[in-house]
């Protein structure tokens, strides 16, 4: 009873956050998109993980800049994980994403807040504030990928 | 004399307009991140379309949410057309986007403006005016591909 009770929230958690996903006309363009915009943020990412690191020298307006459009493009692949997308192209997502939707949903909720962070951080211009939300935003790429995709 | 100046002056436009495109480790990411940026644009933008032809009810807040992210994806692509990307991965673009850069870059001005008036006729919540605008932005879409995308 309490499984289902739980499930039947997480399929309306889902909706509400979801509404977009009866819109891609077949399951390869779902997984398409969500891929796409995974790549788009990484790439944006990986620029703030330089300046992190140390490998390239901080500027605070490009930190700013890329944290934005990481903290954007965090929102939009989730949508793209609906029911019947779990096959058609080339996805490595596990099945556990739709088996477990409320932990899925966890998950995504959670890079979306910690690049929300990211973000902030990177407009008050403090390198330290960067690493902190940056190492915090990886950490949260890390837990997704490490249980809903595929070695 | 007058060709080297507006070369020179498309240069300098260039670079202004496209300070990450050296950050792209290589070719192929460059290229994957043009398309990825302008798949997920796409995606969004056939939404609009669809209610904009009519394929789909007309819902004010879907049209603003979707003309805000083709607005935002819009800007995305164009630093990735940098020196040394006319070849490696599966691309589609022409060579005269490196041989006409001021043209190509109005062109890709062209779509930032178009989407930021569809953008804000959107937030509107005005069919008539949503229509417009997605016929416009089309149309530089269309322009920009007849030019500078393969066959």
């Amino acid at each position: 009873m309490k499984a289902f009770t739980l499930a039947a929230a997480a399929a309306t958690l889902l909706s509400l956050a979801a509404p977009a996903s009866a819109q891609f006309a077949k399951a390869e363009d779902a997984i398409k998109y969500r891929q796409s915009a995974l790549f788009v943020m990484g790439q944006h990412f990986g620029r703030i993980g330089a300046m992190a690191s140390g490998r390239a020298p901080f500027d605070a307006k490009v930190a700013a800049d890329n944290a934005d459009v990481v903290a954007s493009m965090a929102k939009l692949p989730w949508a793209a994980f609906g029911a019947g997308t779990d096959k058609g192209g080339n996805t490595k997502a596990n099945p556990e994403i739709w088996t477990e939707q409320a932990k899925f949903k966890d998950a995504a909720d959670k890079l979306v807040a910690e690049s929300g962070k990211l973000a902030a951080a990177a407009k008050t211009g403090n390198l330290d504030a960067v690493k902190t939300a940056f190492t915090a935003t990886a950490a949260s790429c890390k837990a997704c990928h490490d249980a809903y995709r595929a070695k």
